[in-house]
Parts: C-alpha cells; structure tokens; sequence
C-alpha cells in the first residue's frame, strides 16, 4: 500500500470555529464514531482522525471549507464509508460526513430528473424515483449504504452499466464546495448544454479530491418489466458470443449479462445451505443476464426466442427463465452472495479489472496461467459484470489449507493479474476507483501525459491541496 | 460579435519548418483553400488564415504542435467546418485540417467499439459500424460532412440524444495531441475504467481549446428496427405529456421525439412542393416520434397502442404510422427542410436553447411574448428535439414584408429568448457550442466559480494559449 500523506493536526483554534459554524449537532470528537469513520467497510483499512463534521446544508459546508482553506486543514469527505480502495479514510485528515444533508430535493416526472443531496443513501434515491413512476437504474450491493456524493465522487459502476452506464452518464448537474469554500451551482436539469467545458465529469470520479459534492441532479427512466434468466454456457468465448446473441435479439434492452463460475456457485451453496443451485450442470460456467423492456411479454418472448437459439447454436447448454418475481431474485441472491461466501472458503486475493468483451476468454486464460504459475494450487473465482467487461477476479485458498501459501504471494499475484489485465488493453481498476491503495500503480501506468494532466487540474482546481490530499494522483 | 484574438503573423522559418515536415501534400496556401478554410458553413462567418496544415498521421501532428508550440503560432483545428457559433473559422491562427486523418483504425463488434480518426466524417463512421452488424447512432444534418474529431470537440447532439445522449456518452477513449506536441493515447476500449481524472470529458466540448483530437474510441450498439410516427398534437403541453405517454408504453426505446410546428410545416410545403403533408390538420404541433427495437412487430404494436390511449386522452388529435420505411423518409424530410425553408421564406433570428423537458410550455409561452413585445409580427418557429429538451427558437420575417423591422431588433431579440430560456432553468448553446460567438454572454452567465475553473483548467492544460485561443473561454 502507498504511504499515506499525513497532515498537520489542527489547531485548537480551528477546531472551535469549526465548532461554532456546526453547532452541537454538526460535529463529533467521541472515539467511537471517529474510529467508525476511520475504518472502511471491511475492516481491512484503518486510518485515523481528530475530528468529523456533519454539515447541515450547503452553505455550512461552504463555511466549513473556507475555514479549513484558511487554515490549511485538509479534508476527507465520507459518504456510506464503503470504499475498498482506501479512498474516503481519513489517515490524519478531518472528516466531512454528509449524512445530514440528505435531502430529496426534488423530483420532475416529466423532465426524468430528481434532485438529490449528497448524503442520499443510494436506496432512498431508487426509492423517490420509483415514487414518481420512474426508474434510478444504478444498483449495487452496498445501495442501502452508499451515498450519492460517494457514488458520483467514486463513479459507481454496479450490476445495470451495460444498459445505463456508469454514475457519472446518470448525472445531469452538481452543486460542489469549492476548496476554497465557494459554491458551483452547476445543478442544471439539463440533457443538453454546450456551454464550456464539462465540470462535472471532473468531479465525478474524482474520489473528493477537487472538491465536496453537496447535491446532485440525476436522470430518471422508464419502468420497465424484467425478465431474468440463469444460463449454463460451456466456455467463457461461448458466454461472450451469448452476450452478442442476446442482443441481437434483444437490442440494448439487456440490462445485466453477468458472469458467475462453476466454482463460485459451490462455494456458495456450501455457505449458504438456503440457496439452491437453479441448475446443477457440469458446465463451467452460468450467465445470470436480464431483459428490461415496457412490456413483460415482449420481454419474456424474446428472452425465450434467444435462448432457444443459444441452446441450438451450442452457446448455452442448459437455461431456466425465472417464473417470478421471487425467482429472478433467487438467482440474483447466488450472484450477490458470491463476494461473502467466498471469504467464508478462505483467503483471497481479489482484482477489480476489465478489458474488451472481446479480450475475456484470452483473458482468462492468460491470468490463470499466470496466477498457477505462483501459486499452483489456487482456486480461481473469476465473475462478475462481462457484458461491459468488468471481471472480478479472485485467487483463493481454503481457510483449512494445509499449505497456505497465498498471502504470502499476495502482491506477486496482484502484480501478475494486474499486468496480464493491462496486456490485454484492460484498466486494473474498473469501477473501485484508485484511492490510495492502486495510486502508485496507476501513476506508474499513466506516466507522461496523462498523469501530468491529472497533476495539472488538481493544482489549478485545489492549489491548496486539502481535499483528500493524496488519493488518487500524488502532487 | 466577440472580438477576436489576432494571434500574430506566422514568421517565415516556422513556415518553411511547417512545410518540411508535412510534406509536399500536407500543407497549402493557395488563396482559394485558405478561403474555403476561414469561412463557415453557411457563409455567415469570415475570417483568415495564412497557412493550412494537413497531418497524415497522429506523430505529424505532434510534430507540428510542437513546432508551434516552440514558435508560439496560434492553431484552429478544424473538421468538416460546420460550426454555427465561429468555434471552427480561424482568425489569423493556422488551419490544422484533419481530412487526411480519415481512416477507421479498428472495429470490434463483440465489444461494440470502433476507432475512427478524427478526420474520418459522420457518415463514414455510421457505415462501418452498419458493415460490422452494429450501430452507430450519432445523426445529424451535416453527417455528410461533420468530422469525427470537430463531433466531439463541439460535443455534438442531433436527433438520437433522448436515447443514446450526446456525442460525449458515445466516446470509450481519445488519442489527443497535447499543445506542447505530446500524445496523449488514452484510446481506451473499456466500458469501466475508474483509474483517475476522466480526462477524455475535458477534450469533448472543449471546441479545440485544449488539445488536437486525432482519434477516438467509440460504443457501437445493437441495430433495431423503426416504427415512426406523424402525430398531431393540440398543444406544447400536450406534446410533453405524449411524450411521458409513449415512454410509459415503450421505457425508453423512444428515440426521437421532435417537436414541429404548424407554421414550419406550412413553410416547407412552400418551399419544396414535392412534399407532402401526412396529415393535414388545424392543430397548432405536430410530433415525429421513433421507437427502436430489436423487433419489428414490437416496436409497431407498442407505437399503434401507445397513439391509439393518446388519441383517446387527447393528446393526440391525428397520427399516422410510417407504412414503410420510405414513408418514414418522407416524415423525416419534412422535419429536416425546415432550416432551409425558413430560410427560403426570409429574415430569421436563431436559437438553439434548451430547457427542462417539464418547463418547455412555459418557456415557449413568456418567449412569445417577449419576442411579440420587440417585433409584433414575428412569425414565430419553435422546432427542434423536445425529447430532450432542445429547441430551436426562431423569429422569422417574410423576405418581401413591407416594413422589415427584424434585423434591426436581432440582437434585443437574441437577448430576450436567451434571458427567457436562463430564467426557465435552460441553457443558451443547447448543442451547437459557444465559439466566438456565445462566449462573453457565456461568461457573464458563468461569472463566478464556474468560469473561474474554466480558465483555470484552459491555463493548465493549454498554458501557452496556442489552441485556438479566444473560443470558448477568454484567458
């Protein structure tokens, strides 16, 4: 891991006009909810913090900020606390926690936008939409904690990218705090606005880095209906020419293609004796893939056409469409369980990587080799969202081995996944983002250019350095 | 008009340094070309060049930037020369024309991607996408002549942005030349790539402020089948409610929802007497809406449900549903003769703002009656892409009115739809940029943090102010 910048304690002084500005319900120094803020969601990233804030509304932030301009006390903003990059842990930095702005601030059926503050959980923002007959598309497992600053700021990918991209394709606006504590109201409700340079695709993505996200602007969609199917498919070429067959069916109404492994769907039943196998098959592979489409008889009638041709063609090898509700969410439970179950196996060295759809199977097959190269007898869990490419990728080792060996070659593996990822014209961080835990790499990565234009905005953008100083480019 | 920049003459040992590096095909300064290069499209715009610059290859343009880098000589990139806001007519700077950049560089249909460079035109990139089995669903007027990279560097829109988005959501990566002559490849193929700054959003929209595009990576999708529909509509608002009516049937397979007005209509018949009107009608609006699905059943059935509730709600007083795609063509025709017709029919004062989907009635309401308090016998033509909220607003006067009164009250006119569109929460450059043109107005409207981090990303980036300096944003 790179070593974390560590910034001057602040001064008493500082801390009571911060005090001042955030009254008594804005603030907190008790050691349990400073150490909460300074351990990431599991548990693995620990940091620590003299101080949190909670601003109320815009302009406290905005107020906050300028003091810590002023002072030159630099500032972590926390969302839900759910990154697994180390890039919202505070390592010295104050923390600026926004669940008190979480506000819906409006919603407009007829324009498909919601207004939405930054300390919105990401369910209570699907929750407003479908309130209003309409459709938030992002989805991902941490969705009941994450917050949309920490989704904008991380640009969250999740299960439904294939069809509606990545967070920051669902915004339409911002409201930033600026590092020197001015407010952008860049919150246009806005599909179309040729007016100077894109501002909010920098901050999205910018893991807090250039400023503090206060509120956002989103889009909304259609309802649709779904219709889900749990699919056995011989090879990882098969399940990527499936992909190409289902939306030659299906145009872009498939929503999710996801790729789950043999090996993954046993390591789950074996944790979780609740959940079934839908299909037990010898195949190596299952694709849990989703239609969405405003009539569900189109929907189920083309799902099935495509099926049936895959089953033809030799592309799948066996598949079962989901009856009901409850159903397509028994096959979603197997996919979502995977991360947990495999932690109840034992140890694992985990990568967030993507490439080409096309690039995949040669992928696969070069990371394995690669990775049986260091440790012979590691498991391999690759899955994950291959209709946009993004693989999961896991080498694992059973808690009871009687040679455990894979910790030992942990940043061996890393190295060789992440180098076999990049030979294929793949990124070694597909929707986690950087942090400070791949900040090195991808400075390494991105030499010449393209990591000077990064070193360039984020001086002309926060010439202070105070926001999350550290993460994501050094400076 | 903003004044613009005059850089200073290019001296004659960067002229001849110029000339030796690109070759005997890659350079002119024949009065003719160097016309045809300083004026715009539709003949309004008049400027000068002293020099045109034609690279064949991305390392022939590193070399020249970096010659006029060295020599400090100010650049205008250029493509197929459309622009309507003089972002693209050079002022005294060379021309760096992309023509020579023409080819397709790679097409990958099982990852839905393609590398054009930027000199490749619209038309072009569509058909290679056709000849892969794919879709590439940018479309637009000029897509015969509009270049690849003067699409993104303007960020444009067209009639698919209610589907697909802007040209920026249908970018994967760029290759760019820096202003110092470096290349940035960033031509990534990857759908999830959290690793950084997302550069490549900086450059789209950026109208050749910040760099030279020499390629881009771009998302194919699946090809559908159309059914198209020619409806009347009583009023505005019921216009945006068919609007949530059909999406309500069909999520969001609605691809084009095109606002006319009766009065257009009326113009292109005078104008082009071989079309015909599908369906003659009192009614004030008429729709051109498109459904695009994988199957074409589908789409006509969901289209014939979705009119048939609309006429019975009455929002819909009369429709016809293309029987062919021929007679799409025709639906089609009469949408896209109207910028001439109008034309044809006289003095107009244009507009391409857009606002909230929701605030469109309103907004056409107090525009009238702004436009009606300057000139009372405006003929008022509002077209354009209300699906997202994009409408181009004109004034119009006879060519032979008895007392023309129009161009003297232009710039009152201007100010008025554009204050009018700024108080419905719109925008005054929906897609067509800001250039020379829209840039003070621009900045008055940014005034404050927003054009503040403009210039300061333009200084960054560009900090020698070679790139076609002056558009945009003034440093």
């Amino acid at each position: 891991m790179n070593a974390p910048f560590r910034p001057p304690t602040p001064s008493s002084a500082f801390l009571q006009s911060a005090k001042d500005l955030l009254g008594p319900k804005g603030w907190s120094e008790a050691p349990d909810a400073l150490d909460e803020h300074a351990t990431a969601w599991r548990g693995a990233i620990k940091g620590e913090t003299p101080f949190a804030a909670y601003p109320s509304a815009t302009e406290e932030a905005a107020a906050l900020l300028k003091l810590c301009n002023d002072h030159g006390v630099a500032v972590t903003p926390q969302g839900g606390n759910t990154s697994l990059v180390d890039g919202g842990t505070p390592h010295g930095e104050i923390v600026v926690g926004m669940k008190r702005m979480n506000a819906i601030r409006a919603v407009d059926p007829l324009n498909n936008s919601l207004v939405a503050e930054a300390g919105c959980v990401l369910a209570a923002v699907q929750e407003a939409a479908e309130g209003a007959g309409r459709f938030f598309p992002l989805s991902l497992g941490s969705e009941g904690t994450a917050m949309i600053g920490g989704l904008i700021s991380t640009n969250a990918g999740g299960v439904a990218v294939l069809r509606y991209g990545m967070m920051r394709d669902l915004l339409l606006g911002l409201e930033v705090v600026l590092p020197d504590g001015r407010v952008w109201d860049g919150l246009n409700l806005l599909r179309k606005n040729n007016t100077g340079y894109d501002l909010k695709h920098l901050f999205a993505g910018a893991e807090g880095t250039l400023g503090l996200i206060t509120a956002a602007s989103l889009k909304l969609f259609p309802q649709t209906a779904k219709a889900t199917a749990w699919v056995c498919t011989p090879t990882a070429q098969a399940a990527i020419e499936l992909l190409a067959l289902v939306r030659d069916h299906a145009g872009d109404t498939v929503t999710s293609f996801e790729l789950v492994p043999a090996n993954a769907v046993a390591m789950v039943m074996e944790d979780a004796p609740k959940v079934r196998d839908p299909l037990p098959h010898e195949a190596d592979w299952r694709v849990l893939m989703e239609l969405s489409m405003a009539d569900a008889a189109h929907a189920n009638e083309t799902l099935e056409n495509a099926l049936g041709e895959a089953l033809e063609r030799g592309l799948a090898v066996d598949a079962a469409v989901a009856a009901s509700v409850a159903q397509a969410k028994d096959f979603w439970r197997i996919r979502e369980t995977i991360p947990l179950s495999k932690r109840a196996y034992g140890t694992s060295v985990n990568h967030d990587v993507s490439v080409p759809i096309s690039a995949i199977p040669a992928f696969l097959e070069a990371a394995g080799a690669a990775v049986r190269g260091i440790a012979p007898r590691a498991e391999i869990v690759a899955f994950g969202h291959i209709g946009d490419g993004n693989i999961h990728y896991s080498a694992c080792e059973p808690a009871d081995a009687d040679e455990p060996v894979l910790r030992g070659v942990s940043a061996e593996i890393m190295a060789a996944v992440h180098q076999t990822a990049t030979a294929h014209g793949g990124s070694i961080s597909a929707e986690h983002g950087v942090g400070l835990l791949k900040r090195d790499e991808i400075a390494e990565l991105k030499a010449g250019p393209e990591i000077d234009m990064m070193r360039a905005v984020k001086a002309a953008l926060d010439p202070k350095g105070i926001m999350n100083p550290g993460r994501v480019v050094e400076t």
